[in-house]
């Protein structure tokens, strides 16, 4: 199956390049820049220097149409709003890293994006692909948001305790660590490396836009209004996310309990694993794979629960997730081309 | 003044030999080191060679007591508690940067300590030097209890939000983020380079000995019985503590309001900065240097307030603290041997 | 196939079954570990939770050589020389990524590795896998010596240059850079995170155990007794060694006719990639990945050569090398199971 | 006495400003910078806030030269040459950071610079201050042109043995690895913290501007025509150079002949600290300190010695340096300001 990428400038198409290297049903036909159309790729990342010898190309929504089947949107916030109506009409699946097709709520996509949402008939097309719990919808995709980083991170270490009851819904608070790779190639000061080496910072805080998505998806899930509580930080690391979550328990919960309802909500998810009683994931146990590993402490002291959810935030946090949805929407095994293990060290 | 200084092989004590180097009323006179006497401290600390020409001797009380006026402790736990006394009666005041000597509850010390507590005319006689909040007691201390790095930075930017009755004292979550010196120099397959670098932990989640400490410093300003909660995690950095501590508003409150109470509160404390509105201090701010930076949001969207306070945990969250409370004790100004910038980048 | 680690605590043995994790032929049958027998590989690795369920063993020679063809070592030096002799007896093929059987040469084996080399009958049958010069010998191995990583990227980086009398043999000297990785997950202050990070540090000047073999391979090939100088360096970072490469031309060459010859040497290499002029590659362009890269330049004004060649050292330097090697001795194609893109960023 | 820094959004000026907080003869009076005139420093560098209370302005002259009598630039090249010349006509002495006044040779300096090289006669007035050689001529300078970063590290390595004809002077060979900041904090993708982390590059190969100011040093002190050959490299940190120089001995030397040497030729001068036999200095050994530290190996087996010189590049690589010539031309003592440990870890 031939598909095409467009962003090739950046860290989610490279990674998208790295596991479908690797896919035995997929050509990568296409790589679109805007910014470096006609341009080797191997110029841009030195990387893949003789292993992928593609010259990037500008966008042509008709010829693409007739070329590729698929096209992945690694594209910062506000371009593929604008091109991904016309490649649907066409009959082209859309897998969508970025932001635009992820809120169904106009007035805060407004608020959290600075522009106007999709026409509402491409929103209503839109499945929000976390695979692991929207599965079913997402086989039969025609635009598939891909979700966030933190967004993934954190939804799969609340659902269960929210789907099962085992928390106040009201009482979450999410602190939120991330490598620097989620701030994507573009220059900055905060991401120079003599400024962002041996430093912690918290950013955006009370402001991120992963704010509205982590409510929409958790109070859809719950069918009440949640808010949460979300702060980001930025560690100085290339990959990884680490969603440290509290939120009150319902009942006097041990961990072990709460472990066993984990482990058997995720039992037939190949890429969740929930770690025994007394072991915290790190993000390193999760580099360069599509895992997301979650572990539980039940503070009996005080009543809260307290949920560690680390992922490789441009593999499952963006590329890999892709691809995994990718495989669900074409009716492949999701483990395709993704069953890599961590590299470590 | 002639000092001395136990534990010359940990990274406390390099700290203090930096620091006093450059203060004018303080010469060290003797670094005792269990393991190393006998050995020259460039041959383990190769950095000194040249500038600290001191051989390191074992631990007599009896003279120590004749040849130094003041002891500093940088040892690990459960050691100065057996030393300390002997010290006093002999009219050596002690600043004590372990544990031993901050908690006034012999039950907790057992828990968190694993052994019983000090005798208790020593634990009476004991000050808790957070600088800032105790400095007339600490002025005639002859046991100084050097606050924990997690409660410093904790405690320094809870303290006035407390204080002024500007947050629900019971809802109070902490998580935090510390720099890998914190751990010390001892070897360990969690700090090995490889496993460290391009990770990022959570640790002793829900039991670490810093939560009953930072209970007891709340505690006692507020007059009630506070329970936190209380995650630390470690960053791959060397230097640096974060705390990002969330807590409900008492009251719809707007940040400016808040930071105006904060800086209103610490104007006379050189050592703390309240950054203005809208800036969040990083580690590395304060890095090498002995301030405490505080920077605060007030969520009203969800009524939380978020208070992010950094130090460097080697400065004022043990060595550089450790100095400035012997300056308090000796009514010399606080900032002597201290005065010094922050090292950017 | 079914085939065995030993040295089932060390990076290269996870690296191994990693890259054998997506080898269509092998099964990795046992991990035998001296000092973890009876241990679940997770819990050494927790990155390898429910993905290498296997339960580390001990070492029995007479069951194992019934239960696997092949066995890799992945040993400390002067271990494998006390066991390959006895499993080649019993008809298995050893892959040796220690510096066993690599020195052909008693005396030296004996002055850098401190003890008797193994006995002459296998020594003589073992072969250097240098996958790319020694294709031929490699294919009927039954003992192959896997190179070291500093001689691999160094002997690569060179081959060309000597073999085709473009430099003055004699002439050569060898500044390197490895990643921490390569000194292995034993602890040591040296590689304690805190010491280690924002450092970079010379070690082994002038003795490291790599000279010897750099110089056997080098005079081997040119039929001349070749002596170099060769400063290993440790920089903070956990993967990627960087051989930079001096010698006297042998005539006035220009880098572009040098990269000529170089492309041309290795146009049938799949995992050595010559870079153009101008380009100099850096470690990352390799992380994680089989690949080594060489750039060079021709300083006409000082008439010295300067080659540059990056492999990361784990992959090229030790066990992608010797599945590479593997994949030969069996007739399978070089790239089974290594034809992964370098993970970047 | 009142100073000026001109290039107060740059690195060198923020270390000035560090050192020159603890100086006890001098006031910063003014900050320029071209680029951030109106605005307070501690907005550009927040890790100023509160101690460098300093709103930067533009660059006046005619009223500079009534405000203070020295400046220091710490300006990118070619920016001081327009400068300087009219401030050292109205009695103002200059410390000049960039390279505009090292060179005395002009078709170098349009090679290497770009540009036409200063007034010869300003040329001719410009001291180049390696203090440890150069000591006299600092004293009366007028125009103080402080050396680089490599270059300090290089030539104070390099001086002793070939003043004392230790080595062949036309052998020598220079591999050097400095720290990020070096760079400055312009940005770049080679600087673009995800890229550069656990990442190590060669870069500039055989073209580095400091190419000729190290042939000049040398060649002015052996009075003859030296070539060295210099290939910089980048490490993952933020401080620190470390140069591995190469060279043939002129004799049989034995490590500690050598050592002995160097000692002796450095005994009187406090920041160049020569190593014991058997011991490297690694960089962080120096860290955010004025110190050069030298280690020796003299390789019996080929002839060669290896000289390994590490620095804090931002240190004695530029701020340090130019702080400890202005106490000399001012006759204070040499540590004035620079007495401060270096920070470990």
């Amino acid at each position: 199956m031939d598909v095409a990428i467009i962003g090739g400038t950046g860290y989610g198409a490279v990674e998208l390049l790295r596991f479908l290297h690797n896919h035995p049903h997929v050509n990568v036909k296409k790589v679109i820049s805007h910014s470096n159309s006609g341009t080797d790729l191997a110029d841009v990342y030195p990387h893949l220097t003789e292993v992928a010898d593609i010259q990037m190309s500008a966008l042509e929504v008709d010829t693409l149409a007739e070329e590729v089947e698929l096209v992945f949107f690694a594209t910062p916030s506000n371009v593929s709003k604008n091109v991904i109506p016309s490649l649907v009409e066409k009959g082209v699946r859309c897998i969508d890293l970025s932001g635009d097709f992820r809120l169904r709520n106009g007035d805060k996509y407004q608020e959290y994006y600075g522009e106007e949402i999709a026409p509402w008939q491409y929103i209503d097309k839109a499945i929000y692909g976390l695979s692991e719990i929207n599965k079913e919808s997402i086989k039969e995709a025609s635009i598939l948001a891909n979700p966030g980083c933190y967004p993934t991170a954190t939804a799969l270490g609340l659902i269960p305790a929210i789907e099962q009851g085992l928390i106040d819904s009201q009482s979450i608070i999410i602190d939120a660590k991330t490598g620097v790779s989620g701030a994507g190639r573009g220059l900055s000061l905060n991401f120079h490396f003599s400024e962002m080496t041996e430093n912690f910072r918290a950013y955006q805080v009370g402001v991120h836009k992963h704010i509205p998505e982590i409510e929409q998806t958790l109070s859809e899930l719950s069918h009440e209004n949640i808010q949460v509580i979300f702060t980001p930080h930025v560690v100085p690391m290339t990959r990884g996310i680490m969603s440290t979550i509290y939120a009150d328990m319902s009942d006097e919960y041990q961990t072990k309990q709460l472990l066993d309802i984990y482990h058997s909500y995720y039992k037939d998810h190949p890429f969740v694993r929930v770690r025994p009683e007394g072991v915290i994931p790190a993000t390193k146990e999760v580099y360069g794979s599509n895992y997301c590993d979650i572990g539980l402490y039940a503070d009996e002291r005080t009543g809260k629960l307290i949920i560690v959810s680390v992922i490789d935030n441009l593999v499952k946090g963006a590329s890999g997730q892709a691809i995994q949805n990718m495989n669900i929407m074409y009716g492949w095994d999701e483990k395709t081309g993704l069953d890599q293990l961590p590299i470590f060290p």
